[in-house]
């Protein structure tokens, strides 16, 4: 069944397609991809490299469906701005120009749109980077069922505004960054620059109309500065990647799977704040598969770590860093989590559809 | 009233923002331009130029949403590409990669959408460009009222398919192009490829179930070795820019605008098959403001006429070039047609919703 009740066969995109897991990897994998093969796109990296004279271009784009369109902590603009500059941020480039493009449907509000450039504005300004071109686009207004999700009350807050937002990016790839999943070795360490789960959380809540008792904030930020700090610590950082869709558990499923090595991650060591935790269990939601959009998952060699933490612990957006876990030399290649009580459970990647429309 | 009979007030987005007319203008100069400022947003063109060690970049997006899917000669993915590649073309660069987002709407048949990303593929190949990143996104599924437009039976077409597909594309821009409107003069030639009116009346065609004695196919195709062509001939090409939404009106004003100047349209010259003529005579439509997918126009100085009409005509999307009109030193600035009866009218730029989701 189908979020709206309709019986959908294997033949038929279904809602879990998009949500990061396994079975949006098997629909790139398997319908995206073979067609359109090259050696760039074979990668399936968060961006592209293109050799260029005077420095490697990176390209990226992303397009955001986020519902409702503003949130707590963020609105539509400010993650499509600071998903894209992320995406190129992990690619080890710097960001030089975005382009926005915009689908409206019909009946949106032109002062919810203002406010939502208005965001795209300041986020870019954030960020350092500017929006350089445009495109849009108006569609007919379409009835809209209410979002079944899983802890949502159907229909609580059915989405009556209509927006999408594609954001792509080019940036300039840092001379010397050597990013590459094959450089993993046992022993590595895993950091993250602060607590998890966040962004999903805010979303979610305002879906369900479920309130905290502290206002969950989605963390959605460009992350550029501190990447860029971490990498002028002369780091030799192996691997980075933002950790949208699919959480943290998405990011380390695709370590492992990449090095084909075990992860071994701490529960207690993963910066979660009291509020996310809170909320993730009153949800009934993993905080490791949970959505975030201002945290960096990097791979360093242990004599590295240091480092990475002391950039972090510097800047303003990674005061809560964690050296989290650390690969390990174990077969078959999976993602461990050793628990609070000192058990032990293997993490998957989440198949599909957590959380709809959460980016 | 809106499409779907929803009162729209001036305080919310309808469906005429989206025609590529003066009101889609109005939104981008009055609402997604002033927050975002910046230097190379403001010029509006297809595309942004990026200073580059090494060569000029341009950058450029678009999304497409047209409806069917699928129609004679074409299909979405085959105008995203050939869409994104010509705007790229037209700011004289030679394309070097795209991205590719989708947004997927929740039921859409795999066999559809493997289809259409074959095309993608068969179109970046023809146009010598690769895909080299990509997003997916699915969002539920939702009920379409049937559009309502001019000359077209309500319901006869409803789309049961959703896929919205961005392309963003990087070029390098060719060195010694120097495309700018305020070069322009009295005197200078306004040539086109070939016949116009072919995307929207074939996609018209289609939705309004009206069968013409000749199928009338889309003209949508990449632009950029016919462009290339021009180039190669010498001529200095002062503006060139492919007529998509709003059509050939539609550049034809940007032209008389940019330039302050009158551009004089012969109708006689204009090139057009019978079953375009016959169909936009059907539908009601004027066939300089329907869009194009396959159609640039040209603006030279007098002398280097004959050069750009040479290389068209040597190349196989050019057969039917002709010269059109000329830009001339008449106040105000205006476009006129002078009739095949000799007699003379203005050509306004299309308001709004000549034909919604046409690209």
């Amino acid at each position: 069944m189908s979020a709206t009740g309709a019986p959908l066969g294997h033949d038929r995109v279904v809602i879990a397609h998009g949500g990061g897991g396994e079975l949006m990897g098997r629909l790139i994998r398997e319908h995206l991809v073979p067609p359109l093969r090259n050696e760039r796109l074979a990668g399936l990296a968060d961006g592209a490299v293109m050799s260029w004279p005077g420095g490697d271009l990176v390209l990226t784009t992303d397009s955001y469906v986020v519902t409702p369109l503003e949130f707590p902590g963020g609105d539509i603009g400010r993650l499509a701005v600071a998903g894209t500059v992320n995406d190129l941020a992990v690619m080890g480039a710097t960001p030089i120009a975005l382009s926005l493009a915009l689908i409206l449907e019909e009946g949106l509000p032109l002062d919810l749109l203002d406010r939502i450039i208005k965001s795209v504005a300041t986020t870019a300004h954030e960020a350092g980077v500017e929006v350089v071109t445009g495109d849009t686009k108006v569609i007919e207004r379409r009835t809209t069922p209410a979002l079944s999700v899983k802890g949502e009350q159907p229909g609580a807050a059915a989405p009556q505004e209509g927006l999408f937002v594609n954001t792509a990016g080019v940036g300039r790839r840092r001379p010397g960054v050597r990013l590459d999943l094959r450089r993993v070795e046992p022993g590595d360490v895993i950091l993250v620059n602060g607590g998890i789960a966040e962004h999903g959380l805010a979303v979610m809540s305002v879906r369900s109309g479920i309130e905290f008792e502290s206002v969950l904030r989605s963390d959605v930020v460009p992350l550029n500065g501190l990447i860029a700090a971490v990498l002028d610590s002369g780091a030799d950082v192996k691997f980075m990647r933002d950790a949208t869709r699919g959480g943290i558990a998405g990011v380390l499923a695709d370590i492992s799977e990449g090095c084909a090595r075990t992860v071994e991650v701490h529960e207690a060591r993963v910066p979660l704040s009291r509020t996310a935790r809170h909320a993730a269990e009153m949800l009934g939601l993993d905080p490791l598969t949970v959505a975030n959009e201002g945290k960096c998952v990097f791979v360093v060699a242990e004599k590295d770590a240091a480092r990475v933490l002391g950039a972090c612990h510097a800047h303003a957006l990674g005061a809560d860093a964690a050296a989290i876990g650390r690969v390990v030399d174990r077969s078959p290649p999976l993602v461990e989590l050793v628990t609070r009580v000192g058990g032990r459970r293997v993490v998957q990647r989440p198949y599909g559809e957590e959380l709809p429309r959460i980016c």
